[in-house]
């Protein structure tokens, strides 16, 4: 998408260790223009896909999740992170590795929000090593539903997640995929 | 706000303690014609106030303040949790407590976001003691930005927030306001 790719190239920041800052229009505050574009390229990249709900994971992947839930006339499940291993029968629940905070935490979705029929497309504002994204799978998948996709604002392809989902049948969908980033700020995107 | 009204009768869930379930719809699971519907309210609500910008908190605020920035045409910053008082200068800082948990919690916001001349709209999806919102008000002020107003989805009436911010003449609008639960799960609007 080209328009994001040029906001990234403007007013992204790169920084050592390959990290990729959006937050002055993407994940902190948000261009709203913006969301709404993107969420209607997403509604229009998945249109004949059957839909029926999405799901992201708190917190920056709700605005995307969101937008595009309302372009797409769906509901959407936000999971939501847990403190405690200590749940109830009414959620399903996951472990999702955090590279950013080295540690791992508990992530759970009410059982009544999907089940078997449900097709979930899966989204998020970065697609990278895929930790969240496939604790989210796993979400999906212990309900019955299936999961008809994934599609997120920007993939770091020099990072193994995405090619890892698609290399299992996956369909993923990414706005802007970057394929290289150099500690000079040089952004390179895939063609 | 009827709808909203009738959709918490039909579906809220009261516990024990004052305790409002709503995340078939509202915050957990999202019925986003609901959440257009309710963002097409607080832009009406607010049509002449001038507002600039958008803040909310993380992470259930995000989809309504989402919505309501799309509706607006205006960005919108999500406050984000921070881990420890250890920030650079880039930050405004402030301290939340969380009544759920029983701490205090960090809240920054980069400064690039907002400043002087911004009129900045409050959002989020409950107001109850109003902690989390005190702290974005203090956000905005640090930053020299001017608060028009607030808007919450459902205000429990019988905690003190809501009222507490109208007498310091701040506009409040609540799409659905609580004024009583009971233990046996009779919800009464306040009129």
């Amino acid at each position: 998408m080209r328009q994001l790719e040029e906001r990234i190239l403007a007013d992204g920041k790169v920084l050592p260790g390959g990290v990729l800052k959006v937050g002055s229009f993407l994940n902190h505050c948000i261009d709203t223009r913006l969301l709404s574009d993107m969420a209607a390229e997403i509604a229009t990249l998945y249109a004949d896909a059957g839909v029926s709900k999405i799901i992201t994971i708190e917190a920056s992947g709700i605005a995307i999740a969101a937008a595009a839930g309302m372009a797409m006339g769906v509901p959407v499940i936000f999971a939501k992170k847990h403190r405690t291993t200590n749940v109830d029968g009414s959620v399903y629940m996951t472990v999702v590795h955090s590279f950013t905070h080295n540690e791992d935490y508990h992530v759970v979705v009410a059982r009544d929000c999907m089940g078997i029929g449900d097709k979930v497309l899966i989204i998020d504002d970065f697609l990278a090593n895929g930790s969240a994204l496939r604790g989210l799978i796993d979400l999906v998948e212990q309900s019955g539903a299936e999961v008809v996709g994934m599609a997120a604002c920007v993939e770091k392809c020099f990072q193994a997640g995405g090619d890892e989902f698609r290399a299992k049948g996956i369909r993923v969908e990414s706005l802007a995929s970057i394929e290289s980033m150099s500690d000079d700020g040089k952004i390179v995107f895939r063609s």
